[in-house]
């Protein structure tokens, strides 16, 4: 916990001042005030977290967090348990969304083991393995994980963010591999919103009407027995989370102790990053929310925190899918702002009215 | 006429069996079929467009055409005229937003004099000169061009693409140049789909109330004194369009004629897109949407043709910048369906329900 205080106590709020100074640069360039819209305000954000008025993003990282969960065990996933580390092995090989989406922007993906099931058979410099357990257990009968490991999940987040900080890093992205995770999401998302399980739990990977009914079911009985307290994130993470998830908190704090902007993927990432909120709510400012997933939960995530996505592609992949589209426009924003003439240097007129 | 006649003549439907293909190819990739939502049904439409199962995007080519409106000595705009040639100039140095989101995607920008009032003092290999005449006439007095200038400047557009696509053309992206054109586009824009001015004028660059309630006083009145015909699409660009929209409407339905995918920009390539849809509704499918516009008028357009947008980032500058953003999202949506593992190849293994 020490750690998580630690990391938490570096976490200041981004520089407003710093925002103005680059609109007043966006003003001076060769557009209309204000016509490029979302990207104007992106480029201010990045700014303002990183308080660097010339930034490249030459380190691109994705962290892809994967685990197992034991909710598995009541038959509420399209897919098999044992494709969690089927996917890692195919994140290590390059041949996933994620892997072709972050070559695609030129970001580096990093996998972590936080908690598959089956143990690794595999080295590679961008797999990472902070295994907290093997998989979590069935959180339809009681916390998915103790306390303790809660808090190491979030540690370890920490940990491989500060690993990878070190050989450079100016934009993060975040996504999930976890068969089962959007059960788990979905439980932490009613227990930190307040909002019915209906409204909050989705098809996942493309579950049918019959099975749907039959997670929600789950979800409802994992909440009843855990109670989790909505006002101690650690403890709705204990009960009803993910190691993966705890992870992914673990990064987000991380990254925004170091002004790192994240992009937030999907409706897991989304529910790592409302524990991150509610252990500190400085957090949100650091955030870029990717997209809307098609996961119907996620818009109650971005509602909570007050985030604004900036891609509505129905995606619903998870992996930092839409973390890497959107960090291929937040790209392009800061761009914008250091590459444009301005309308003095190109000797364009200004407005007349 | 006639070349615009042969062009239509050699448009013909998109592929839907090969989207299947795709569709199939797609379902066998590890991820939860549909799972990348729109990407996915961009890969689908590229397939079919290009007839080509494994296309890379090698040549990205967007065409920025500008020219000058006769209608800006009625107090319309926020920028004086003088700044349409003098952002050419811009282009051509490589220093406006377009400039900076098309080498973001890797994509060459072809400037398009189509009839900026200035006699351009400047030779490049980018530039393309194609004067219409020196600026349309003023539309709120008479007709902005004659018919016969209209059809020259369709197949301007047509020329344009011919000798670019020589060279290689994988996608085109098409944005546009010229203070005033908001005003000419609003009124072609009601003149086809029969909208009330008040609902597709906009600020444009960014005027004022009192210069917005002039602006639609000025488009009913090149409304009343010209009456264009909305069935008859070279009435309403030769009414009150500008050269620039013709030149766009060459691209686009020269674009169609070779299987190549166009990607839209905002509310005057809208306006171009209306021309060429009602000129051969079979381009339709041919156009990729990138962004909802701020300019008001714009949902209006892509309402009438049946259009969704990709990015609603409130975008509102023109130049392609929107479709150069579209442009890497739909090349990433391609990398997709030829780069990711299959199930078989990454032995994962497939759903259970």
């Amino acid at each position: 916990m020490n750690k998580i205080k630690e990391t938490i106590s570096k976490i200041e709020k981004i520089d407003y001042f710093l925002a103005k100074e680059a609109q007043k640069r966006l003003d001076s360039l060769t557009k209309p005030q204000g016509s490029l819209g979302r990207l104007e305000e992106l480029a201010k954000q990045i700014v303002a977290i990183t308080r660097n008025e010339n930034l490249e993003f030459k380190n691109k990282v994705i962290f892809t967090m994967a685990a197992d969960h034991g909710v598995v065990e009541e038959g509420i996933s399209a897919f098999p348990q044992e494709v969690t580390a089927q996917m890692v092995y195919n994140f290590l090989k390059g041949g996933a969304a994620i892997n072709v989406l972050a070559r695609h922007v030129g970001a580096k993906v990093i996998v972590v083991d936080m908690g598959v099931k089956e143990r690794l058979k595999v080295k590679s410099e961008r797999l990472k393995v902070k295994k907290i357990g093997l998989g979590t257990k069935n959180m339809a009968k009681g916390p998915a994980m103790s306390r303790e490991e809660a808090i190491r999940s979030i540690g370890a987040g920490i940990e491989v963010f500060e690993e990878e900080f070190k050989k450079g890093i100016d934009i993060v992205g975040i996504g999930d591999m976890g068969i089962g995770n959007t059960t788990s999401s979905s439980a932490m998302v009613a227990a930190i919103t307040d909002r019915p399980v209906e409204e909050v739990a989705g098809r996942g990977t493309g579950i049918d009407d019959k099975t749907l009914s039959h997670k929600i079911e789950v979800i409802k009985r994992a909440l009843n027995i855990n109670s989790p307290v909505s006002n101690d994130p650690i403890d709705v993470l204990c009960k009803v989370g993910g190691f993966e998830i705890g992870g992914l908190c673990g990064i987000i704090l991380a990254s925004a102790s170091k002004n790192v902007p994240i992009t937030i993927d999907g409706f897991i990432c989304g529910a790592a990053a409302l524990i991150a909120y509610k252990l500190e709510p400085k957090v949100k400012d650091y955030m870029i929310a990717s997209h809307c997933s098609a996961e119907m939960g996620h818009k109650a995530v971005l509602n909570y925190i007050g985030l604004s996505p900036i891609l509505d592609l129905d995606l619903r992949l998870g992996e930092g899918t839409g973390a890497a589209l959107a960090m291929g426009i937040v790209e392009a924003s800061i761009k914008i702002l250091n590459e444009m003439a301005t309308f003095k240097n190109a000797s364009v007129s200004g407005r007349i009215k």
